[in-house]
């Protein structure tokens, strides 16, 4: 089994509530193969500049990540600057350089064409439509957008949703693409384009999956301690896809346990900033957690006597 | 088994995007009272005016709900006009008139004080403590609040929470009590400041319930139809208490319960304006309600070799 991950490398710079941090790491496919990396076999394609410190990926290289697809390229990484106030479902960005990643064209090596389970970061659909034209026979599709890409390139965005498996967004992305304010019609819509199954993450309010008839919903694990939220979204699709992967399931109580597992690793993004957290970060205790969702969620069936 | 809640009657004017209603039945006793005595023997405590529709309360009453505590006074009936945009969370409160509310004070008949389980609606704080000063031994008392007490009548409140078993407010009202953003260190310092538990209702994200050690979380129920949000913590409130009186149990696995009855009630409660919705729903309806919840949060373990 195996995954790749497409999606942008970054040099972060990010001030919260409770810090700050210049120029660290980021981007959509580092969050992602952290993630993922601790339940399955990862391939990355994308572009770094000849700024980018290699060496803050080795943490990942030990984890078996394949960063061969990674193209190094002259010029300036992409960066993004961005603030959080006390409401961390929200970023405020100040700054987006795109850089290298403006001409960013993605091109599949042997290996990573046979990729089982694909996770295309957020980039421009187009992009993502040429990652699809290159893999050979993937058994799921996990895309992200934005609500640059809804706007600019619905067009292109509309032609790649009948090839996804699992469309990944958030409550406004899933919103303003159907053109409907409930969430629960948003997520159908988004099926009639063409999607599978969708994700609703939610931030701090957890995850909303609808696949076929079947809804399923994971709250966030609630934390005393949130620092940075950067990430979470591409940590939570980590773990989503590596649980898939790892267990080679694609039915609809894979998808559920997947969900929660996005939840819990994206639970441990949080409490640090950048990728602080998912650097030295285990599988066993990233199953502690996984564990003790079951407990937040457990309720025992009412008595027969009531209704 | 018996509940008494102490409240408001209202006559609410709301306009929600799905439509819009004047003069309607509303108040936090109204909608807690029907939710209640789909459960439990429930007796109220408020006031109306001699404007008020008292035929209105006639489903209350065939529920078996008492009425005697109703005082009928010369004046106008407390009214309440509010307005929510496409995100239903959050009211606009356009207009508040006390009226006949403004020289409330409650008082108690002998059945009354002798009630099991308690609800104070949203009313000045002195007021609640003067309903606990006349209750003879109550097994639990569960208490709502808002903004402006936490900020008017701050002493008062503090002096009412080491009697308050369980406290039940909103995300904001409890980062709000306790001068701290993050609301699961929220919930912990109304713990510290006496209330036994806390729930924090989310509006359509759900239920957090902070009980000792024990956390537990009950989305809101997914749904496609949500009309007009208004009474949705009350009524919460009335499928929470109601369960806990009907089971007559207080512990941790009872509380879990009662959050996910208080959802379910509270999931029927918006899908109609005013209490359109609770005039003539079922037990039965709920309890179906209830069981999809566990579908709705349902998921498997992970394989042992997994961690």
């Amino acid at each position: 089994m195996s995954l790749l991950v497409v999606g942008s490398l970054a040099l972060d710079s990010v001030e919260t509530p409770f810090g700050k941090r210049d120029d660290v790491l980021g981007g959509s496919a580092t969050y992602f193969s952290a993630a993922a990396s601790l339940l399955a076999k990862v391939s990355v394609v994308g572009v770094v500049g000849d700024d980018f410190p290699l060496g803050e990926l080795d943490f990942l290289r030990k984890r078996g990540v394949e960063l061969d697809g990674l193209e190094k390229v002259a010029g300036k990484t992409f960066r993004w600057k961005g603030r959080y106030g006390f409401d961390l479902n929200a970023a405020e960005t100040l700054d987006t350089q795109l850089n290298v990643f403006e001409h960013f064209s993605p091109r599949l090596g042997p290996a990573a064409r046979k990729a089982d389970r694909i996770f295309l970061g957020n980039i421009d659909p187009e992009l993502q439509m040429r990652v699809l034209d290159q893999v050979e026979r993937p058994r799921l599709v996990c895309a992200d957008t934005m609500n640059y890409w809804i706007s600019s390139k619905r067009a292109q965005l509309l032609a790649l949703l009948p090839r996804v498996d699992v469309l990944m967004v958030n409550d406004g992305e899933v919103r303003q693409l159907a053109g409907e304010s409930n969430v629960m019609k948003a997520a159908h819509a988004a099926q009639r384009m063409g999607a599978k199954a969708v994700v609703v993450k939610r931030g701090e309010y957890g995850a909303l999956l609808v696949a076929g008839e079947h809804s399923f919903y994971a709250p966030a694990f609630p934390l005393a301690d949130v620092r940075d939220p950067t990430g979470a979204g591409d940590t939570f699709a980590g773990g989503f896809l590596g649980l898939l992967d790892r267990l080679d399931r694609t039915d609809a109580g894979a998808l559920c346990q997947a969900t929660v597992m996005g939840s819990t690793v994206a639970s441990f993004t949080v409490e640090r900033f950048s990728l602080d957290r998912l650097r030295d970060l285990t599988l066993a205790e990233v199953r502690l957690r996984f564990d003790a969702f079951r407990q937040l969620v457990h309720f025992d069936e009412l008595p027969d006597h009531i209704g």
